[in-house]
């Protein structure tokens, strides 16, 4: 990969789609496989793909197609799912509770070291192994376990002070499931799963049903 | 609203996040508020924003710029969450669980009404009053019930199935939390929120800083 370059993040967030689909052609035994007919299975045109997969170096070899061992290999090395980082997760209420079970973290690379909460109910007992501890311990934590990514399941009212005692902590990338944009310094990475948007946008198109274009 | 007009995907995508905004200033007592003053606040530039609220009629006055109470009623109007649409629940393990308990489906209009599973350790529990019903009697409750939104929370291997079953039955809108990409006819609405694939962008970026253009 050319580390110079730079991609675009509309390309990036096509190569999980990718990933997954080379993951399931694999376990069907399926070796090799076209630009077209993986253009059939995404969605995306045949070139698009094609575009995409040269971001990162020349995949493909013209009359042949794609190995689907090593371009899914490629692209989980791409995507970092060859590295291992240290987790936690501040809000151990039900969302918290579903991401810490959650099954593709590990396929992810990713280890949730511990659950935090201010509920005294919940201090103290363990999701799959995992424990939940006092959010008073957070910083501690994070600093001596060498952790890396922070998750927000809280409230959106706790959300950024949760930011602020991670990056403070020393987290580099934080998945945020708060309804809320946080602040945070330029080389904090920030990935939102904004559910009500979603919800929101379902609500839109069962009101406005044919109102749209893709 | 005007129906011939088509909206584009990308501003509809825009609306749940300006009626969130909005929200937050209704509730700090805020009335009146400039396209530039929105733009601070949401990092969306001011004639994107002028522009964005104009596919649905003209709100702002210039020199005066919106009503806050007047947009945020406006929007949510168009969002269609003053409409109430019952839902149900397929896949009652903790992800299922977390979506029942959810809090912005209320704001939104959903109404869940039953969860449904195959687990018979979980057929009979509650979750907020909500019962957890055998799978098997899926079809015949969405078909009683008026059920117009189903949402999927199962595994992966299971979504295809139930999504045909909710199609069957009569749904109009599937809210899909599996990690798979929903075969629907044209005329059903599906929402994504592929966890998977919000996880291996947040991995991308760390394994990756910098390398990449917004």
């Amino acid at each position: 990969m050319d580390k110079d370059s730079k991609v675009s993040i509309t390309v990036i967030r096509r190569l999980p789609k990718y990933y997954r689909y080379l993951g399931d052609l694999l376990k069907k035994g399926i070796n090799r496989i076209s630009s077209q007919e993986l253009s059939k299975m995404t969605g995306f045109t045949a070139s698009q793909i094609r575009q995409d997969l040269n971001n990162f170096g020349g995949f493909g070899q013209q009359g042949y197609g794609y190995n689907v061992e090593e371009l899914h290999n490629q692209l989980g090395r791409i995507l970092g799912l060859d590295t291992v980082y240290n987790a936690v997760i501040a809000g151990a209420g039900n969302l918290g509770q579903a991401v810490a079970n959650y099954k593709g973290f590990e396929d992810a690379g990713f280890k949730v070291l511990c659950l935090f909460d201010k509920n005294p109910k919940l201090i103290g007992l363990k999701i799959r192994e995992i424990e939940i501890r006092d959010v008073d311990s957070l910083e501690e934590f994070i600093k001596e376990n060498n952790v890396e990514i922070g998750i927000i399941t809280t409230p959106k009212e706790n959300a950024q002070d949760i930011a602020d005692t991670y990056i403070k902590s020393g987290i580099k990338g934080i998945w945020n499931f708060a309804p809320a944009d946080l602040k945070v310094p330029e080389d904090i990475i920030v990935e939102n799963v904004h559910l009500n948007e979603s919800l929101f946008t379902l609500s839109y198109f069962l009101k406005n049903r044919s109102d749209y274009t893709t």
